[in-house]
């Protein structure tokens, strides 16, 4: 935890907050707080500042917060990605919210199992933990959108648009030569990065993603498993924004 | 499992082996192989090729393999790691040998806790086990070498050359700005990723390192868990380094 964060609900009148539970439990026994100690708190989608610790009671730390100015910028790069399998899912969570995403559409294909859908993993209070905890490892605040798409088609087809606005898409899949660094030097406002399930997109969907605007990019030869081509892809599209020329 | 790999010393003669434990169950139950199937196989730390399903014998699977020609080339990458968790390195050992690196130099640093040294996972028959899970995974055969250092100064001070030869030397650390793929824009043969511990490097381990050629890079101001920044600084420096002009 890098930053605590606080949720615009628990902020009452004049800045003041009363923590319990694993944020207080880590200000006394990992920080070490002490009354009138300084900490770095962030509100949930808002501003990032300074706490004082005014009491701590029992198990509980109340604090003054001074939060005020702008939220960070939202990540520039989104996801559409097949729905991963649970496990992979949510170990993917906290480590996409540190990398720093804008917004994380979950899709089917035809390589993803229909159960996958069922699972807790998606639940939105079980995903706004998982991300929660990645923002406050990275020191950032503004929590990834998150939307599931059960029907591929009709995704691609209709609603990019909506979900991307003017984002470059980019359909990555060990198939293609091109690398995400040489697709993204042009300068790029957003992208977003089409990423398979497991064992790839179909040509079926390949062909449709290409179809609506999908430049196909890849990572090399080796074939890596979803969830570090996921973080390989992230990371290495966020170094090439940063890279790049400033947005136009 | 997208290569079966053989060990050198599973192999009979004339290319032929068998095969039980997971490896056979993996022909038989997912790939669903018969006498006549072929199947890619690679040797450990030697070439890729195929194999021609000979017998199927109770739960074993008895391969004829061609095994010729030369190994994959050693990825051009290696990692100078303080020491993980040991949850954290288990999780690491397959996505390492995935991502593709030659060497993992394992160091001491003042924020590494000395039980980390114990664990099982630094056992080279587990080690071992993962790294062939990942190498399986990516179609290498490569197997990367890995070295246990308890001693940060000597081994900065007297073994960087024996160990990394002429490899560039980038210090990973987010007080840096400039970016890896800045840095190894110029055409480099190898490089060596030093990449400190949960919490970081210390100004001693900094100025040390920097004081025997290595050079400061950052992913930028996100803090992430050295897991995630451990895969991301891995793919982000292969991409730099395909996308760059060839190396000398």
């Amino acid at each position: 935890v890098n930053l605590v964060l606080i949720e615009q609900a628990e902020l009452v009148v004049e800045g003041d907050v009363r923590l319990g539970g694993p944020r207080a439990k880590h200000l006394r026994e990992v920080l070490r707080v002490e009354v009138g100690s300084t900490v770095r708190v962030g509100l949930v989608d808002g501003p990032i500042g300074t706490a004082r610790v005014a009491a701590i009671e029992g198990e509980d730390v109340r604090l003054v917060c001074s939060l005020v100015g702008a939220a960070p910028e939202r990540p520039r790069i989104d996801l559409l990605l097949a729905l991963p399998r649970p496990k992979v899912l949510r170990r993917l969570w906290p480590q996409l919210a540190a990398l720093g995403v804008g917004k994380v559409v979950l899709t089917n294909a035809s390589r993803v199992e229909r159960f996958y859908f069922d699972a807790s993993v998606l639940e939105p209070r079980e995903v706004r933990a998982e991300l929660l905890d990645g923002l406050s490892q990275a020191r950032d605040t503004r929590v990834p959108l998150v939307e599931v798409r059960r029907a591929f088609k009709p995704l691609v087809e209709d609603e990019l648009e909506a979900l991307f606005g003017g984002a470059r898409r980019l359909l990555c899949d060990p198939g293609y030569e091109r690398s995400v660094g040489a697709a993204l030097a042009s300068p790029t406002h957003r992208a977003v990065l089409g990423i398979g399930p497991e064992g790839g997109w179909t040509p079926y969907e390949r062909a449709l993603l290409e179809r609506h605007g999908f430049e196909g990019v890849g990572l090399g030869p080796r074939t890596l498993r979803s969830d570090t081509a996921t973080i390989a892809l992230l990371a290495i599209a966020h170094e090439a924004l940063r890279s790049a020329a400033p947005a136009p």
